[in-house]
C-alpha cells in the first residue's frame, strides 16, 4: 500500500474515497513504471481496496483488472502535469468524478491511471447578475443547485442521480433529468469549459456570457464527450431564473400505454411541463412500501408553471382515461417517491438500467413493446420514462446481486435499442455511451459519421490515453 | 449570360434572385473551367447581374472580383454533385442562404463559385406531437415559426432578420434574437442536422428525439461555423409551447446606464423576461418617426410570460430611476418599432452593425464605454441592446451610403471590439465572425484553441474549399 504526494509530502486528509487508507507521513515513491506520478504534485495511491474500488462504476460493468494507481489532483496544475506524465509514458487516463456513470464509461482496467477529479469540489464564484456560476468538477450537482437557490436562481439539469453526481460526470454524459423538459439538459446550462488537453495544454472554451459565436463550439463537443477528448476542470455554468411550480398532478391510468397518451396530448394542449414522469405497474409494485402507494397500471406524474390556465388545461388532458388524477397531493412528497424508484427497484435484484430515447409520439408504442420484450425473454422490466422528451429507462432486472448477469437480460437490452433506433429514436438519452453500448454507437450513427467522430477524436487524443475504449 | 441546368435543359423559374435574367431555353455549356457544373443536375447561371449581386452580403465587404458562377441546388442529390464537383476541381464554394450575413460570411470573390440554397426552401414536416419541424435550408426563419403557429408551437430564435433571412443562414451563425433572452439561441432549438460534406458524403447528425447523447455532439459543431465544416441541407428543429405573453412594459430613462441597470436588477428581483430590449438616445431620435415617439435618454421594453406576481415585481423594479413606466402600450406596435431601429438608422447613413456580448452585470459599463468610443473617434454611435443576454449591437453610422467607409469608423469598431474582451465579453453574440472578425478570433481564442479548432476544420475540409477565408 502506498498513499503518498512526493512533491509536498502532505499527509492525506480523511476523505471518504481513501478512508480504509491510513495517513502516510512517509508517502515514499511509487513504482517504476509510475515514476512519473511522482513529479506530478498531486496525491496518489496504489492501496489495493481503493484501486478495487476505482475500477468500478454503476453499470455492473466489469473491466479485466484493476488500474495502477489512482491520482487524485487538486489543482489544474496538478491535472495538467498528471496529462503530460500519461502522455510522456503512454498511460491510458480514466477520468473519475463520483463513479455514478451507469454505462461503464468510469470503469477501468489494468495497465490504466484514474485520475479522480472529487477533490476539485470548489464552487469558485456565483455572479447572480449575471445569472452564472464557475465550478470545479467534483462539485456535487445538488450542491450548485443549493448555492444558486440561496440568490434566487437554480441550475436546471436534474439528474435522478443530482445528490450523488458531480457537475464533472454530468457534462461528461451530457446528463438530463426530471425537469430538463422544459429547462434543458446539461449541455443547455454550460456556457464554457477549461479543459487539460492529452499533452497537458489548457483551453478554455466558450465564454461567460449568454451568448457567443466566435469560432466551433468546441464547449459543446466535450459535453457528452465521456472523458474521450480532455479532462475538464472547470465550468462556467447556466444559472436560471425558475418559476415555482404551480402544481403537481398525479394521475394514474389502467395501463401504461394509456398513460403515456394522455402525456403526449399535454403538448397538443398548450402545455409544456416542467417535468412529466411515466412510472409502470412494476416500479409502482417496487414502490409501494416507499410512500407511494397507488393502484392502477400505471402513474403519471405532472409539474406545471406556468399558471391557472394552463394548470386546468392539463388536468382536461390527464382526465382522459384516467382512474384517478389528483392535484393536491404533497409535491415534495411525490417527486421524492419518483427517485427512490432506483433504490426500490434494486431492492428486487440486480437493475440493468436502460436509456432510450424515442420521438415524443412513440412513447405509447415504446412502452408496448418494452413489456413485450420483456415477455419474450422471460424477465421483469420496470419501465420508468421521462416522458415530456421521450425519454425511457426500462430497468431489467437481471438475477440477484453479485451473480452473472443472464444471457437474457442481454438480449432483452439489445432488442430494447433496437426497438429504440426502429422507433427513429437513440440508444442513449442521457447516461452516454461508455462500454456498454460502444457496438450500437455505429449502428446509431451510421459508418461515414463513425469515422468522422473517430478522426475528430484522434485531433484531441492523438496517442489514444484519454478514456481508451470507452463511447467513441 | 448563361443560364442553365445542362442536366435536366429545364427553364429558370421566375425566382426574385434570377428575375433580371431571361429564361434560357438552351443552356448552353458552362465555360471550361466550371464544366463540372453541367454533370450536377442542378441550375446554374454566370449571369454578370447575379454574380454582382451574390458577392455581397449585409456586411458593406467588399471582395475583390466576382464568383465565376453561381448554383442553384434544389435536391440533396444536387448538392452532393456539387460538392463533388468542387472537390474534384479544387472549387472553393460560398454557401449562401438569403445573403444576410452582417460580417462578409456571405461574400464571394474571385476564383469562388456560390452555392445559393435559397431553392431547397420547403417545410417538409411538422410532426407536432414530437415538438418537431423538418425543414430545408432556404425556409425563411418567420414562415416556419408561422407554420408551427397552426399547431399551437412556436419556432423559438428570432433574430430582428426573421423575415428575410433563412433557417440555413441561422444556424451558419448560431443566430440569436429576442425572445433568446428566455427560449434560447438558434443552437437550443437544433436537434439534427442534414450535412454535405466537402467529398459530397451525407451524413445526419443528431436525431429526431429531444435527447441524446450517442457520439459527439457534431450538430453543435456545424451551429455556428459559417459553412466552413459542410453544407446542410436539412435540419429537424426543436418547436416549443410558448406561453402567452402576460405583459409588454415600456420603460423610459434619463440615460443608457441607469436603463441598463435597472434590466440587469430584474435578475436579482426573480424576473425571467422574454426579452429586454434597451435603445439609447441616438437610436430613440432615429426612430422618431416609426411610431415610437419617446422622450428620455434610453428606451428599456420588457416582454414577460410569467404571471402577475412575476409583472409586479418587474414593475417594481423598473420603476427605479425611471422618467415613465407604461404597461398599456399595445405590445406588437413596441416591438415593431424595435424592428424598425435598423431601417430607420440606415436612412441616418451607412451602418456598421457590431454585435458584442458582456457579462450581464457588465452592460452599464459597456454602454458607458461605447459613448465615449462613439466621442472619441467623432463618429455616430446608436446602440441596440438585448439587454436580457448582454448583446449589444453599437451601430456606427460610417459615412453616407456608398462612399468609403471612415477610418474613424474602423477604429472606433476596434475599440468596441476590444472592450468586449476587456469585459470579459466576446466580439460576437450572434452575427458571427465572417471576414470582419477574423483577427479578432485568434485574440479571443487564445493560440492553443484556434490551432486545435483549425485542425477541426481540416478533418472536415481537407482541401480547404469550404467558404475559405471565412470565420476560422
Amino acid at each position: 500500500m502506498t498513499i503518498g504526494s512526493a512533491a509536498t509530502s502532505s499527509p492525506v486528509p480523511a476523505d471518504p474515497v481513501v478512508a480504509s487508507a491510513t495517513r502516510a507521513s512517509d508517502p515514499g515513491s511509487p513504482p517504476e513504471p509510475l515514476r512519473w506520478l511522482a513529479d506530478t504534485g498531486a496525491e496518489w495511491t496504489t492501496d489495493q481496496q481503493i484501486l478495487g474500488r476505482s475500477r468500478l462504476d454503476r453499470s455492473g460493468w466489469e473491466p479485466d483488472g484493476r488500474p495502477a494507481a489512482v491520482v487524485f489532483p487538486r489543482t489544474v496544475t496538478q491535472v495538467q502535469a498528471v496529462l503530460r506524465g500519461a502522455s510522456a509514458t503512454r498511460t491510458p487516463l480514466v477520468p473519475r468524478g463520483a463513479g455514478t456513470a451507469l454505462t461503464g464509461a468510469s470503469t477501468a482496467g489494468a495497465g490504466t491511471v484514474v485520475i479522480d477529479l472529487s477533490r476539485m469540489n470548489r464552487i469558485v464564484e456565483i455572479r447572480a447578475a449575471d445569472g452564472i456560476a464557475i465550478a470545479e468538477p467534483g462539485v456535487v450537482t445538488a450542491d450548485l443547485d443549493r448555492a444558486a437557490a440561496e440568490h434566487g436562481l437554480s441550475y436546471a439539469p436534474d439528474p435522478a442521480s443530482v445528490e450523488i453526481s458531480t457537475i464533472g460526470g454530468n457534462i461528461a454524459t451530457n446528463a438530463g433529468g426530471l425537469r430538463c423538459a422544459k429547462y434543458g439538459v446539461t449541455r443547455d446550462s454550460v456556457l464554457g469549459l477549461d479543459v487539460v488537453l492529452a499533452d497537458g495544454t489548457l483551453i478554455n472554451t466558450g465564454r461567460a456570457t449568454l451568448k457567443s459565436v466566435t469560432g466551433y463550439d468546441l464547449t459543446g463537443l466535450f459535453v457528452g464527450s465521456e472523458g474521450t477528448l480532455g479532462v475538464v476542470v472547470g465550468a462556467t455554468l447556466r444559472l436560471r431564473t425558475l418559476p415555482t411550480p404551480t402544481a403537481t398532478i398525479a394521475a394514474a391510468y389502467p395501463d401504461i400505454a394509456t398513460a403515456a397518451a394522455a402525456s403526449v396530448a399535454l403538448t397538443g394542449a398548450h402545455v409544456q411541463p416542467v417535468l412529466a414522469e411515466l412510472l409502470d405497474e412494476a416500479t409502482l409494485s417496487a414502490l409501494a412500501d416507499h410512500g407511494l402507494r397507488q393502484s392502477g397500471g400505471a402513474l403519471l406524474i405532472v409539474q406545471l408553471d406556468g399558471g391557472p390556465v394552463e394548470t386546468s388545461r392539463a388536468l382536461e388532458v390527464l382526465r382522459r382515461g384516467a382512474t384517478s388524477v389528483r392535484s393536491d397531493g404533497d409535491p415534495a412528497e411525490l417527486l421524492a417517491a419518483r427517485r427512490q424508484a432506483l433504490p426500490a427497484i434494486e431492492r428486487l435484484g440486480r437493475p440493468l438500467i436502460e436509456d432510450i430515447a424515442v420521438p415524443r409520439s412513440r412513447l405509447a408504442a415504446a412502452v408496448r413493446s418494452i413489456a413485450d420484450i420483456a415477455q419474450r425473454h422471460d424477465v421483469p422490466i420496470c419501465t420508468l420514462a421521462h416522458a415530456g422528451d421521450g425519454n425511457l429507462h426500462p430497468i431489467i432486472v437481471a438475477g440477484s446481486h453479485g451473480s452473472p448477469i443472464p444471457s437474457a437480460a442481454h438480449r432483452a437490452a439489445d432488442d430494447i435499442f433496437a426497438l429504440a433506433l426502429s422507433l427513429g429514436g437513440t440508444v442513449t438519452g442521457e447516461h452516454g455511451v461508455g462500454v456498454l453500448k460502444r457496438a450500437w454507437l455505429a449502428r446509431e450513427l451510421g459508418e461515414e459519421q463513425h469515422h468522422l467522430q473517430r478522426r475528430i477524436k484522434a485531433v484531441f487524443d492523438p496517442l489514444g490515453i484519454l478514456n481508451p475504449g470507452k463511447a467513441i
